[in-house]
């Protein structure tokens, strides 16, 4: 009888470890504790809850470099027999204690067949976006409330209903809007939906919402049912002040039909130190996909709060791809041909985006990707209309390969958007 | 009428920024999004959710240093009123997408008093385990269930037997032992209660046995009515893995009538970067306490795990005091001078930890700190049972004031434990 593993991946720093004896020590102590000392018989029962060495790569560093910038990458199967199929579990497995024991990040997760299937992943996924949106031609364009605290009802239809008449496809609640009085979840979608319908009828094009789902955990799906009940399509999720399993719980559930967009608040506090914490791919690629987001938020490599570029692509490429062997560890090579069953999820790359920008997000993402932006509609020098179909010039411009300037000279809104923030190429 | 605010502390890495400039931009960045341009009307009504910067301290780096060791500590206040009584909504608000702009790391946290009211805090606290346990006079000691994925209970009830008979206060589940078939919970529970019996008919003794909550997050309360309904005393809980706001409604309920140890497993994704994540005094620290943990466990300056001896004060510092000061941010100075209302949490510093570190652990802790270890009981070289005694007498010696060395001549299981450890002073 063959085993099933999930794997991780490490980067670890040390100056002087023995890497191949460290990848040891974990395989052992994060599994069955101890092995040299177990009888022969003993060894054969526990063989099943073994975890297993599976790759030391070390990197010395140059002759000029500090010993400081020594590190190996380390992969270690860890069976499946030894967690229930959870993200805490694997998540404390693979990464509880070890996460604090010397400079270590985890930098990648694959996850066996067995542990895969009990994820039924995002409900709509990047292509149910786009069926309930009817858009299937065209980067989707989403704006984003700004400055909504303390502002009562009145105002934020009066913002809904701007943002939804300039062109946008999805608008979403800053994610700093909480339960008040002045703005509850029911009364604030249909305040929103309202206005969203007024647009529709103006436009003729659709629209999701997603509001912000907050407050007590064991309150969340009550709160989640009654935005749908007031007519909420979509919401918004602080997943990472949640943990990964509130949002596997609240995607998999079948009182929630509309998509979750999965917010990336906190992740800073995760990924960008080349020494602790976990990388990018893993904590707003694999790990929100595996938990059921249908759209995730990031920050591109482009606007005001900025990731590196390599680390923008990987996260776009475990949204996106379709091969299970991205996702699934075997040992076997004849089972990793497969399609990948999780739907693929939106990517949406965020903060600080302007129209100029376009350019180089439908560059690096494709058509496959929300342009999202706050300021860069709201901010527009000709209003929030203008500003809204700014991008989608913009977009119009990449899709038909005509350069944003000379699309701009009959299209005044993209015009002043250039004048204000400029092209960056 | 005044309003109310939670204040957050900052460390922020830049070789250039005008920091002041900087901590203005937070200010109103993460609360009323934009402030000059509105109009004085408008302004006389945002007042009361706009942010204020408390306090910039600028460290220039020496002469000799490099500009890259340029920060300041930021202090800014968030109103009440922006945010709901939870802590996703708070650390969303002070800590979402901040921390994903730069080198910044939260390095502290204090609460308005209508915010730290939301919070009831430990139910027991250190004083409800003592009472619980019969203990007063002295440090208590807890020891780890090594080694336990793969065994079936009857193994466990003979290894948790000779814990408890060894002469520790409590037992600890490993964090990473979770639902599984040869020893659910409600299964480990009784088995090891009955051992526990066992060995308080024979001791005298009293014993508290953490047992690992895990799975689902919304069926996490039913898994703990479980296994409190087959008698388990007290429960571990990694909450990092789940979400503060998880311990916290745990914590609170009515069904939940023991004491929740919190592990510590993946807090080293957060604290030990010096330019990202959440700094340990904070995460370990006051935010366990906030969501109530009685008892919290962390890596000690000394054993296999090491946490900067300065950073383990700190932790224990906020989880031991009484001061309201220490958590109350208040304009006012008058309204800081009254105690906390929150339960003192029980320190616990862990991992590879022996006899001989007992003299560091009380110089550090005092007699408010459990002795926890693992390998330094089930790793004693004349057994489990003399391995927790060795401990009790390193206890003993230390309350008496006499040096472990000349405690260990009348007392062979502490001098054995000496010879196969040594003694760290």
């Amino acid at each position: 009888m063959s085993n099933s593993y999930c794997v991780a991946t490490y980067r670890c720093y040390d100056e002087k470890a023995d890497f191949a004896k460290k990848a040891q020590g974990i395989a052992v102590g994060l599994t069955v504790g101890s092995w040299t000392d177990l009888p022969e018989a003993k060894k054969a029962e526990m063989e099943r809850h073994l975890g297993k060495v599976i790759d030391v790569q070390v990197h010395e560093p140059g002759a000029n470099a500090p010993l400081s910038e020594r590190y190996a990458d380390i992969s270690i199967a860890y069976p499946d027999a030894n967690f229930s199929r959870d993200i805490p579990a694997l998540l404390v497995t693979v990464f509880g204690k070890l996460s604090m024991d010397g400079r270590i990040k985890l930098i990648d997760l694959s996850f066996s067949e067995a542990f895969l299937s009990a994820f039924p992943g995002p409900k709509f996924g990047l292509q149910g976006v786009r069926d309930l949106l009817g858009v299937h031609d065209r980067p989707l364009l989403m704006s984003i409330f700004k400055s909504v605290i303390g502002h009562d009802l009145s105002t934020l239809r009066e913002q809904f209903y701007l943002q939804a008449a300039s062109g946008v496809d999805l608008v979403k609640d800053d994610e700093i809007l909480f339960e008040n009085p002045l703005t509850p979840i029911e009364k604030r979608v249909e305040a929103c939906i309202q206005a969203a319908k007024q647009a529709e009828s103006e436009t003729g094009q659709k629209l999701l919402y997603a509001t912000n789902l907050t407050g007590p955990t064991f309150s969340l799906l009550d709160q989640a049912r009654k935005a749908i009940d007031a007519g909420a399509n979509a919401l918004l999720f602080n997943v990472l002040s949640y943990g990964f399993d509130v949002l596997s719980e609240l995607s998999r559930h079948p009182d929630i039909k509309v998509p979750i967009m999965a917010h990336p608040a906190m992740a800073g506090a995760f990924y960008p130190s080349p020494h602790y914490g976990i990388a990018a791919n893993v904590l707003l690629g694999k790990l929100m996909r595996l938990a059921g987001a249908d759209l995730v938020l990031f920050p591109s490599p482009y606007g005001s709060v900025v990731m590196p570029r390599e680390e923008n692509m990987a996260i776009k490429e475990v949204l996106l791809t379709q091969q299970a062997s991205d996702y699934v560890y075997s040992s076997e090579a004849s089972s990793s041909n497969g399609a990948l069953s999780l739907k693929t999820s939106f990517p949406v790359p965020s903060a600080g985006i302007h129209p100029g920008l376009v350019p180089l997000i439908l560059r690096d993402f494709g058509e496959q990707v929300i342009v999202n932006a706050g300021g860069g509609i709201h901010g527009h020098p000709m209003g929030t209309i203008a500003g809204g179909r700014a991008f989608r010039q913009a977009i119009a411009a990449c899709q038909a390969g005509i350069p944003l300037r000379q699309y701009a000279e009959n299209h005044p809104e993209l015009q002043a958007a250039i004048d204000a923030w400029g092209i960056k190429e």
